[in-house]
């Protein structure tokens, strides 16, 4: 093993973006409906586990619950009922080396952990609130339109007090995407929108709001989380495309950090806005654990190829499984390391460069974006 | 050779999507037009095979043909000339391997093997239709524009009905690109469509007609391939991107079958799609024998990086020449078998499940979607 | 090193489009601000020597300034310094082996070298004015709406007269991008829209007069190079994807040359449009160096995947430093050789082509596009 593997197998990684683990036992169905971005297909003939990503499980999860390596998915969900979930979640998060996990709380259609539940013992859990879920809060308890701006402001303001609280986080690209006018909406606009969707009902997918409400993040002052790109079937692709925020990048140059979340297959287009806004930054989370290790570093190498290193973050975007937050870490160790240590090797790259990169990307980044205070 | 190699290398491939050969020996300016995608540009100083395609055909097809690897251009016609037509034809398809070829009959600028003469003794052939040649048929032949979709539905019926029809096609592509309302067309749009075509002439092109033929696709309940990415001139590239198609794809969910082809440069897209919808797969057909054997395992990674193994089929698209028919299964066995060996050499990958990709996607992949009868 | 290698390092390059070197010696945050695409960012933590771009200066330029490999920024740029701008640029510019410069000098915001001077006595040089450039400066000597088409013309004319120029280049990605209307603007139109901009002042960006810009460039008859895809804040990436251009990649076909530059992330579409347009070229200069010769041949690879050989030049688009205009060389030899040398290895191309396809795309295929004479 080279220097670089060594040193990303023992550095404490910043998962910037994740979810919680599922409270419960999982039956087949259930497992499987959570490894993938599909829905459960019964009776098509597709099981999850025959992806890429089913077969990552079976590889570097199935040691850590002490069966071979490749171990089918029967005996994989066999052994991890027999464990259970407490035991399993245990072991595969021990195994990630995991030290600070941001945790998005906006998202729970399932029993999930909390951050502090999810870390444990051996790490500092932060939570990222979702904006969306806390506009729809607000409509849910009730406002008048004219009022939602302000109760909006309320709510978020109150929910980024909280401790713990490093980020917030944007789902307008499955509400709208992002081709949207990059202007903050006018008082009278966003009154006329919140009459609309408040008597409609539903979640916020209003353009002026979904606008408005990136705005307000702006004017909230912490870091903004963008999903871009891959997710599941409720996206439209193409209007995920972060290349299509660039005037809006423009607009709030010099106020917060955005953070480019995911981006695969559009992780180039995020590399340019990196490197060309001073407050732009990126990940490939998501995509790290659906391609698997074994194609982590392909990925990694186009999403660094003009990159500054100062400008990838590691978050693993694990939801539901403990397998997830596993996987993450070890792709972007192996990926990483692969591509670097090639370079060292063809001496493109010196080794005191390398462990830089690895600790920036891994942890540091991260650590200057959100300011981690004591506070967990 | 590793197992992986030697299993692809032993399978009798499905090609689900290919053309016919030109039923004639052809002169240097024929063959050219034959082996690229652009139009000939004599006196441009550029021919096909100063391209990766024509270093393909120079490498694999001349030991075929009994000349040395790499054989210069005027060797390589000279010795196709003297062979004839029919046994370059008989060569290159024996040393193709493959079992079942689907076979596109409306698209025939020149004259081509019918499906059984592609096929010969060694392989099965089934048919596509082209619903754009079935609509513009019948437009030939005279229609009323009222009574234009009933007569287009019952001339697509009646195309299926023939003995061997597996599948239908659309090259909506080329016409109008995906950009499409999503909606079936009411039939009073439809009927003005009709008389806005019928009195113009010319193929196919109107946007509610377009619609009107993928939703007549739905209807027939067959498999509806579709061709998406790299194609020729006629193409705008970037209204062929299939995640255009997401919002149609969710409004058919449960109904029919829909194939991807093609793909490249969008081929993570056309993934995207595969991995959330049920009823969506993809192959890389064209782009296989263009690119070559040298790149091919470099696509087919970036097509399998997320995609569910069920998900991925196996087409050449050749048209026009053997050669073709010959260079996509030697692209697709060459090119999966180095991305699999090499995944199951690091252990990322059993072999096991090396071998059950490949007999997945080289065939029986497109045995579940086509349900093949006896009957060819 | 294999005979790939050795052949690209013995070719006198042809650096299509670069751009002079600025003639000042340059402390640290002016040099920063020459190697990167984004502003500066001081206070930002992120430093430009932290970026592939800036490990590629330290690893090839600081042995060619008497450094060791990988020396750190401080020494480099003391070294640097204590050299001379003058010397800097003999030495950088020597070891790039470029045997002909074409350089837009319509791109200037610092004082740069000449095109002569840039070339030094070892190469040629030629000129490729940009258009918008030309326009900007009718406008900036007064010319009344109704006559701006003329003056254009004319000033466009007296500016491909003047010796040595080849080319001329637009910039209408950065002003509009490229979804167009495809057709030449009308005289009256072009007058309108003349009155609106003179009124207005500012750069050329308005849609009519771009168009009518692009429409000018087929008149003078000389080829256009278009900047697509990468560059640096001012962008719109998306609206420089060159698919845009096929409507009138079509209109024009069978007048001048165009030359696409850049492309990177859209090299696979641009590849496309080379592949299937007798009259269109790709590079990817800039990416180039910005990616470094750590992943110039995956950049190169996928340029290179289906174009025709005779379709891909080299250029470096260098602006400012010396640095740049080496490490596009390097770049391209080392990329390009570890792509032709892997096929020649694997019997997946003969010598004798992968020799061609060096020359071609390293110098030849420049050479028949510009028709350099020998005024120089």
């Amino acid at each position: 093993m080279g220097a670089v593997r060594e040193a990303l197998d023992a550095l404490a990684l910043v998962d910037h973006h994740c979810h919680g683990v599922v409270t419960a036992d999982l039956d087949r169905p259930a497992f499987e409906s959570l490894i993938t971005e599909g829905s459960r297909w019964p009776g098509s003939g597709v099981s999850p586990f025959d992806s890429p990503v089913g077969v990552a499980v079976r590889r570097h999860c199935a040691p850590l619950l002490g069966l071979e390596r490749h171990a089918p998915p029967e005996e994989y969900l066999a052994r991890r009922a027999e464990l259970g979930w407490r035991e399993v979640h245990r072991r595969l998060l021990g195994a990630a080396g995991t030290g600070v996990y941001c945790v998005d709380t906006g998202y729970a259609p399932d029993d999930v952990t909390t951050p502090a539940e999810l870390a444990g013992e051996r790490a500092a859990a932060y939570e990222v609130v979702r904006l969306e879920s806390v506009a729809e809060a607000v409509a849910a308890r009730g406002v008048e339109p004219d009022g939602y701006a302000d109760a909006f402001r309320a709510a978020a303001l109150e929910a980024v007090g909280r401790p713990g609280v490093v980020a917030v986080k944007s789902v307008a690209a499955y509400r709208t995407g992002f081709a949207l006018d990059p202007d903050r909406p006018g008082d009278a606009e966003v009154g006329q929108a919140a009459r609309r969707w408040l008597a409609r009902g539903g979640r916020l997918d209003d353009p002026v709001l979904v606008r408005h409400l990136l705005w307000t993040a702006v004017d909230l002052g912490l870091p903004l989380q963008l999903h871009t790109g891959f997710g599941d079937s409720d996206l439209r692709l193409h209007r995920a495309d972060p290349a299509l925020l660039t005037d809006w990048l423009h607009r709030i140059s010099g106020t917060i950090p955005v953070l480019l979340l995911h981006c695969w297959p559009y992780h180039r287009q995020a590399a340019y806005l990196a490197t060309v806004f001073a407050h732009v930054y990126l990940d490939v989370g998501l995509a790290l654990h659906y391609v698997g290790p074994a194609r982590a570093s392909a990925v990694l190498a186009e999403a660094l190829e003009i990159t500054p290193f100062r400008k990838l973050l590691y978050s693993s975007d694990a939801y539901g499984v403990a397998e997830f937050h596993l996987l993450g870490a070890v792709s972007f160790r192996q990926g990483l390391a692969a591509l670097l240590q090639e370079r060292v090797d063809a001496d493109e790259l010196c080794l005191a460069d390398a462990l830089r990169i690895v600790t920036w990307t891994g942890a540091d980044n991260s650590r200057q974006v959100y300011r981690f205070s004591a506070t967990s």
